[in-house]
């Protein structure tokens, strides 16, 4: 029967207690939020919300088509303008979700005869980027300089690194300046996803690449999302002019995708401009995370550092996680679970996001919750 | 220096006429819109866009996570059950986008050890579907059921064909019962990309695969986009409970985006319940499409015969469908313009869309302007 080896796999999965359901929530949830990734808690502020209603009812529900055709507003292009502008770089190009925005960058710039050098601890919308490239790929170690130096010296024509800048998992930072050196050495280009470092790391939360002095650079390029500072929907691809030209033409995610709708496209439009008001946003969700972790490391749990405004915690076992965030939940805290096959190294953990508007109860909340329903 | 291949590429397309270029439009474009995919001309029904601004208040900017950690509101579970029951399917699942639909339906359910088989005019996301999934892709020629069933005849274990329901470029539809047909000959799974047919075939515009009588078969997926009938952003896959529970706990393209955002989701399901209320509004973008097509055609102009609303025109080359659209546009009409990569035949041609709220002067002005600019 067609689909019958589904529910062999189904049984596995069963037994392997790696179920996955999915929990509606509530307009107005009352639990404690310590898992998504709205870490500048900026998705429901009026500002925000206010300009996706407004740009709805001025420009439509939808793009009404791909970004070539009808899908281009002017909303569009200004959101475009702004994000390049506040990050640092010549352009912009929006696409209806970071995963695209990832696909997009590395098959655009990754064509067959290219190098493909790629963290094992990226993204799984960067790894499919490179198995969708023509480009080869070669996967090095993590956050490895030096292992990325020797892929790049196996190779004599265009290269790229691809990377992560916060790692979503652990919450750690990429050696940027280090992979930018090594890159340089080798002519080869830097494309790094920045998604949970706008609005966290930099100046204003102008992002790891502005951190790292690598903004706006001729051979990097940076891809973000829209949906986790920003507290909408979509992603972007930042760079020079001439790359961001070369993906209006060759990257497929952006032709044969209907563009961002103006909702989403007004709601980060109108995050990005509270956060250029308010550049303390930032750096308050990084203090946030400190304490975080400060406190759980005090409790006596494993914590891993923050670099950004994601906190990770070990858990004993996926089944021990998933009691562990079901025990939280039930005390009124919301946390993330990650577990196999989400986590690239098979060890599971709570993922704490370190929201900026979190208040200092609400911190010492969250940890007392999680010492004591530890497993 | 890195990067530096995009120069050359760049040239070539200049030389070519093949440079893209956005051009943004405004909120209130004086043009007649024959480009958009906007069929049911709902994107800008009030019901629809109040529908987003009230979700984007109630629910916030963005969904703030992944579908399994907090991207799952309340809101996209009413949106996949009536998206289910509408269509006739048990089970729905709604993604940020239809690229992200097909990807995920056709990955995940083409593990290693099945054969793929794709016909040759599939969208450019089947295709990347295909190229992602770890199965092995056999492209058949177009709408050709018995070359399907020779592909199908070459393998032993699981199988799927992977098809379009509407062709995008000339508007064709596939052979969906011969499909199926051949399919259940080899207990392979039929997986069909709905997004052309959605709100314009079927009755009340449920659909192809509900027209085909094929709604709801333990054997197939369909997917579909909500940017298009129903006017907002988005997509989904219908299927049996258990195609979609799989996809839940193995679909990359699920697991690892953000959810769609409210506004978008809240658009789509007001459009739905509109579509619902009033479902001669399907009929009605068949019947533009006919009268567009027979006027053309009555002109002397070389149209395909349109199974849906999308109706494609001839153009003699690639700067000749540039100049062709470039001329409707100075008289008031927008029209899309197809050329090379974006059409697999490299035939260049205009594509115009049956908006089913089109008045009988404005066709007849679309004609007009179509046949007085060819070139």
């Amino acid at each position: 029967m067609a689909f019958g080896w589904i529910d062999e796999q189904a049984d596995a999965r069963r037994r392997a207690g790696l179920v996955r359901t999915l929990r509606p929530r509530p307009a107005d949830s009352p639990l404690l939020d310590l898992a998504s990734n709205d870490y500048l808690g900026l998705a429901r502020h009026p500002e925000v919300t206010g300009a996706a209603a407004a740009a709805a009812r001025a420009w439509g529900g939808g793009s009404t088509g791909s970004r070539l055709v009808t899908g281009t507003t002017e909303l569009h292009t200004e959101l475009e303008r702004e994000l390049a502008e506040f990050c640092g770089f010549e352009a912009a190009l929006v696409f209806s979700s970071g995963y695209a925005a990832n696909l997009a960058a590395v098959t655009a710039l990754a064509p067959h005869g290219t190098l493909v050098v790629s963290d094992a601890g990226n993204h799984a919308s960067l790894i499919d980027g490179c198995r969708l490239a023509r480009g080869s790929t070669q996967v090095v170690p993590h956050a490895d300089p030096e292992a990325v130096r020797k892929a790049l010296a196996t190779h004599e024509g265009p290269a790229v690194l691809v990377s992560d800048t916060v790692f979503s998992v652990d919450g750690d930072a990429a050696p940027l300046g280090e992979f930018a050196a090594v890159c340089r050495e080798r002519g080869a280009g830097l494309v790094v996803d920045d998604a949970h470092g706008l609005g966290v790391l930099g100046p204003g939360g102008r992002g790891a690449a502005r951190a790292a002095g690598l903004a706006g650079a001729a051979d990097v390029v940076v891809t973000v999302t829209l949906s986790k500072s920003l507290g909408s929907q979509g992603g972007a691809v930042l760079g020079p002019a001439r790359v961001v030209d070369h993906l209006v033409n060759a990257a497929r995610t952006f032709i044969f995708d209907t563009g961002l709708a103006p909702a989403a496209a007004g709601a980060a439009l109108a995050a990005l401009r509270l956060l250029r008001r308010e550049p303390g946003r930032a750096a308050r969700a990084r203090e946030v995370a400190a304490e975080l972790h400060a406190r759980l490391t005090a409790a006596g749990l494993e914590a891993v550092r923050p670099d950004a405004a994601v906190v990770s915690v070990r858990a004993p076992s996926p089944e021990g996680a998933v009691r562990w965030a079901a025990d939280c939940r039930a005390a009124g805290l919301a946390v993330g679970c990650f577990r196999p096959p989400s986590v690239p190294d098979g060890v599971s953990r709570l993922r704490l996001t370190a929201r900026g508007d979190l208040s200092g109860d609400q911190i010492e909340r969250a940890v007392r919750v999680i010492g004591e329903t530890r497993p």
